[in-house]
């Protein structure tokens, strides 16, 4: 089952204590479908400038990518540049140069229409509200954004809560988006407004899953070195909604693989800059990963003991 | 097999964002005894003054602890005065007043000197190896301290290492101990120099254990309501090592179980002042929170899913 993300196609300049790179391939529509790629086609629509290096997502095609919705216009690609804290927790961004991405009206292709998982990246939500207006019957609509559209265009985007399925997004937007520093209460403010499902990004800390009756809370993969944490909630969001599509499944078996899935991709993307480390990556290290945090994480209850005694 | 414990007894006044509770009970190793003993004996040391109402510890008699190392002095308790912050995870210390403590000799009585399972709550490092001086063969010490002694008395604390074999500190503190930003990196220094593990608390996100090869990373339990946070370190290392005194057993699969009792313990503790949610716990209490944590973090790694099939 193919996904449609739609999100930015950017090129990003991103300062680390560690190195600097200078105008990588970047962006939330990227960044997820480096991901999720790994997992299941993926139909991109975005936009970008005459300047965009499009031959560096001839990887994504090789894995399946349809491309055809990133329309090329005349100008400049959305361009960030930012640097890192020395304890990469914090950042400063030095430059966001919208270029092409200030007039985006997502157009989505005839062809991508009857997608049935959509992935709307982190752009303004009267453009997410278009995407879904454009799409006929999807069946999971999974959806991220940031304080920015939170702050400023609150009730648009509240307005959209009611059209998506999963909303995925970090500590601070979800306690900034229902106003309420406690995740459980402001998981459950935002499900009362739609979503099934609030997947809440924790960075280091991990991430949980809040649904009706249940919630799955993985602790994220501690890692040596962290070089360059840009991209991991889109490559995360990517590694879930990849399997939910390779698995066609919803059940809660399924969408606890597909938070550490997330996870995993997440994990990977922070030890390189850009989607370096997506590139090449295999299924087989993918598995590695997915066991690895089954050893770090699993432990057997008491009472099962007693019983298997 | 008892746990012989040496610590703080001790009055705490709390100021929360709720509410305000007054002289209750407080320190460390009324903490900790308070969740080990609904796990197995606990042997207590430390020092109160004749201001002490030591009724109010026949709880802890009643579930077996032996509280007959508390040595009464004429003067005054131990007395800690705090005001937590809106959001609970910082506070201000309003008063610290020492009182007899500050003379604290830890004598071990010759009963429990024999003791295999030693913690040492957060006191003066020079305190801790006299205890250690006083206990025959210790089979497994644990021992945990703050930023206060990691500062002031390095030398003594880096030279106490060598004789601990679990560790258990914030994460704040295991970085400010091995000078060392990074969890993974900064718990290899600590166990270079002594500690087969090191248990890193970080609050509201869970805790990590770290041994040789392999890790173990529960995550915190969301609660609606944190009432008072005050203890949760104590009584982790109470539900820890009450686990390991009633299991007997030192390998992987107990030491993971003992990590998830640990926060069932953390996690009632910081549910009520002081130590009153631990005073009427039921076996089948906690037995629930475990199986809630262990349904929150379990997940089949897909690979297991196709043998399965």
């Amino acid at each position: 089952m193919s996904i449609l993300c739609v999100g930015s196609v950017a090129l990003d300049s991103v300062e680390t204590p560690f190195a600097k790179a200078d105008r990588v391939l970047g962006g939330s529509a990227v960044y997820f479908a480096s991901a999720a790629t790994l997992f299941a086609p993926v139909r991109v629509v975005g936009v970008v400038g005459d300047d965009y290096p499009l031959a560096e997502l001839g990887f994504l095609a090789k894995r399946g990518a349809d491309l055809s919705g990133i329309e090329e216009r005349e100008g400049k690609s959305f361009f960030w540049a930012g640097r890192y804290h020395s304890d990469l927790s914090g950042r400063d961004t030095l430059a966001t140069e919208l270029g092409v991405f200030a007039d985006f009206q997502p157009k989505i292709p005839e062809p991508f229409r009857q997608s049935r998982l959509v992935f709307l990246g982190n752009i303004d939500p009267s453009l997410q509200h278009d995407v879904l207006d454009q799409v006929e019957s999807p069946q999971v609509v999974a959806c991220d954004t940031m304080n920015y559209w939170i702050d400023g265009s609150r009730e648009s985007f509240v307005s959209l809560l009611d059209r998506v399925d999963i909303l995925m997004v970090n500590d601070e937007e979800a306690r900034q988006l229902a106003d309420e520093p406690n995740l459980l209460k402001a998981s459950r403010w935002i499900r009362e407004r739609g979503p099934d499902i609030v997947v809440v990004k924790k960075g280091e800390h991990g991430a949980i899953l809040f649904a009706d009756d249940w919630l799955f809370f993985l602790p994220g993969f501690p890692l040596e070195v962290v070089f360059d944490p840009t991209g991991a909630g889109d490559a995360f969001a990517g590694g879930f909604m990849g399997h939910m599509a390779a698995s066609g499944s919803l059940d809660t078996a399924d969408l606890r693989r597909a938070m550490v899935y997330g996870s995993v991709m997440g994990a990977f993307t922070v030890e390189s800059f850009s989607v370096d480390r997506l590139i090449d990556l295999t299924p087989d290290t993918i598995e590695e990963r997915m066991l690895e945090f089954h050893e770090m994480t699993a432990f057997e209850a008491h009472i099962e003991v007693e019983e298997r005694v």
